[in-house]
């Protein structure tokens, strides 16, 4: 195989997750590392920022030590974010005839796209697009996504530390919540519209020997009458009643559990905009029982709480980047780095590569043996799978009393 | 003066903080090193603990460096807290009588009550009824509350590391906000039904060069239309404008800004039950500019998330509870220990006391001068103010991957 020679760009898509900017750092470290790639550029907002030609120079940006670990712990995407899905090439081939001149331009040669499942639509097209268009470019998705929802890897990058805080999260909450002798419910919110993982991770307080009463996961029919009981139950031990829920838990009928309360609306995925699964659930509790309820929805901080992250989940967020543009300039494309976990006591991960046609708009959700028969709590063997992965603490470099933040010149 | 011995108690009252276990610990600490003392026991959920007679030992419980340090690092009231106000004595003379006899039961000669302003009422009563019953019995108040809004002390125990959590998760909001490029408003609420010094505490990330657009306080009347104005006028420059706001904003007329979206129900003590100001707010934005809306809840993790702690605030909370100790033990009684600013360039501060009857039930609030004219933002001399609370990373020993925690064997 010939050698590929050019230059670099990288883009970051879809939410933003407390890692993203580690596997920025790992995709930098990796194009520093590899003779064939002279400039590492940056698309500011993803795709978005080839087709406006807002291009930086990331690489120069990057010409320390410090600097890279300052970008690894700042929270968001660094270089911007979007959401745009690329067309069909045949409804919008001048979308793509754009991006070609873009790469031509500045002879971009490697292509590393760092996002979730939609985000690998985008570099499955790009990817068959550059082949037929016979411009050599080797593309590469990188996973990110608190979800853990991507299929082809163990898990993704972001979740470890999306988990360990929700689990650090959830036992600062039991802890509140049990500080009054007053019958109360406190109902507990998380992230997932379609896989339970991130509501999963409220498990791990089990480590401590406490835990939500309750968890429901989107995995399996939300049923309220069970739930009343669940909580009558509850009530039987303890006056205090901890819920842990999905924002994307349904009923038999398909519907959301907060759709009552919610707008109809959808985002530009078409996906159905949601909110209020614990109000919901507040509501319905006060009006069952009549004591005292709250709902506590934790919303955009699980998604970007960059002060507290795994160790073991940045660690592998800077691999995985890397591992891609070691995998690039070895002559792959078109494929996205994941991680396989092997078998054994001890964890122990490394960098893969898997077909990015199967993980294209594909979900992976907790399987129905993680979750208990009643399907009102996960099971043992949930808590082993990620209890790995939330495992250390990464270093916080802190200035005048907040976290050191690394800002992108666009 | 002749020396009192005997033994001490101490409760915890009020909402929970990050801090009040270092309190706890430092009054402990205090005890310890005071000959008079010989027992330290701990009132299960505050005074209801001592009526009903569920007291354990606590200094046996923490017999060393390391068991200190763990009560310090825990969230939440480890004794368990309570909302219960005394009565008048007149009212109910049974109360005070029972509490009577079990502090003679117990040979308790100092009572230590870490509470907001709720409980320095308790400290005021019980104070008065000791004293007319010739029973000789020290009373101190010790303070605590995230909301910083006790009078006769510069800053409460607790609000340090609110304020350090707040900080931090606005930055990592605002810069979760700033990846995408549409037209967007994210809606902040933070506590604070009267005073907005939690509010206040998210202008810090000025430090950083970056900050909310908007800082509303429930100090200053809340006009929608000025509102309105002001998001126009970020938009200007900028699509992502991000608003901090208090949940207890009020209009003109004296109403909540989440009124309408409230139950209209009220807690024990008669203080309306807040819910919705960000949600309001969000639904006013999307009704007036159609465009991307999203409001955030803070919630409880403010008040109790000790996994991010201020030095400066953890320090000074095991301070002032010694300090409480050391001015009981030297004769004072019904007196609250408070926080003395030094003045000056740099930082200092010390622990003095003030008299209870002033501290009950009142609020100290945001002064007008410390909010900018247009009453949408805070002054320079406002984050002067709490910035030096933020400063300093209290240490925090993670076990199998979340912090550890200490239970007190009740």
């Amino acid at each position: 195989m010939t050698k590929l020679y050019g230059n670099a760009i990288v883009g970051q898509s879809g939410g933003p997750t407390a890692a993203i900017n580690a596997t920025l750092s790992g995709v930098v470290r990796g194009c520093f590392e590899a003779e064939q790639i002279k400039t590492v550029y940056g698309a500011i907002n993803g795709v978005e920022g080839i087709l406006n030609e807002t291009i930086c120079d990331l690489g120069s940006q990057l010409d320390s030590e410090d600097k890279l670990r300052l970008l690894e712990q700042t929270p968001a995407a660094a270089l911007g974010s979007c959401r745009k899905k690329l067309p069909k090439y045949s409804d919008e081939p001048e979308i793509y005839n754009k991006l070609l001149e873009v790469f031509k331009k500045y002879d971009i040669r490697y292509f590393f796209y760092i996002g979730g499942n939609d985000s690998m639509d985008t570099v499955a097209k790009l990817s068959e697009f550059v082949n037929g268009a016979g411009y050599e470019m080797r593309v590469m998705g990188v996973p990110k996504t608190i979800d853990n929802d991507l299929v082809g890897t163990d898990h993704t990058p972001g979740f470890g530390s999306a988990a360990k805080y929700i689990a650090t999260v959830m036992q600062e909450i039991l802890l509140d919540a049990a500080v009054y002798t007053t019958k109360a419910v406190t109902i507990v919110e998380f992230m997932g519209r379609d896989a339970g993982w991130l509501t999963a991770a409220a498990a791990l307080t089990r480590k401590h020997g406490i835990s939500p009463d309750m968890i429901y996961l989107p995995e399996v029919d939300f049923d309220f009458e069970k739930f009343y009981e669940d909580i009558e139950k509850a009530f039987e031990t303890h006056p205090n009643v901890v819920v842990a829920v999905s924002e994307g838990a349904r009923t038999a009928d398909g519907k959301y559990v907060g759709e009552s309360a919610q707008s109809g609306a959808v985002d530009v995925f078409g996906h159905k905009y949601l909110s209020g699964t614990g109000k919901a659930l507040e509501l319905a509790v006060k009006n069952k029982f009549g004591c005292k309820v709250r709902s506590v929805e934790i919303n955009l901080p699980q998604r970007c709480a960059a002060h507290l992250r795994s160790k073991t989940d940045i660690d592998e967020s800077v691999t995985v980047g890397r591992g891609a543009v070691r995998a690039a300039v070895n002559g792959e494309t078109g494929k996205m780095a994941c991680f396989i976990r092997e078998s054994g006591e001890e964890y122990r991960c490394s960098v893969g590569l898997c077909d990015i046609s199967s993980v294209a708009n594909a979900i992976r959700k907790v399987p129905r043996e993680m979750i208990n028969e009643r399907a009102n709590n996960v099971t043992d063997a949930c808590v082993d799978y990620i209890y790995p992965l939330i495992c250390g603490e990464a270093d916080c470099v802190f200035d005048q009393g907040l976290p050191a933040i690394f800002k992108v010149k666009k």
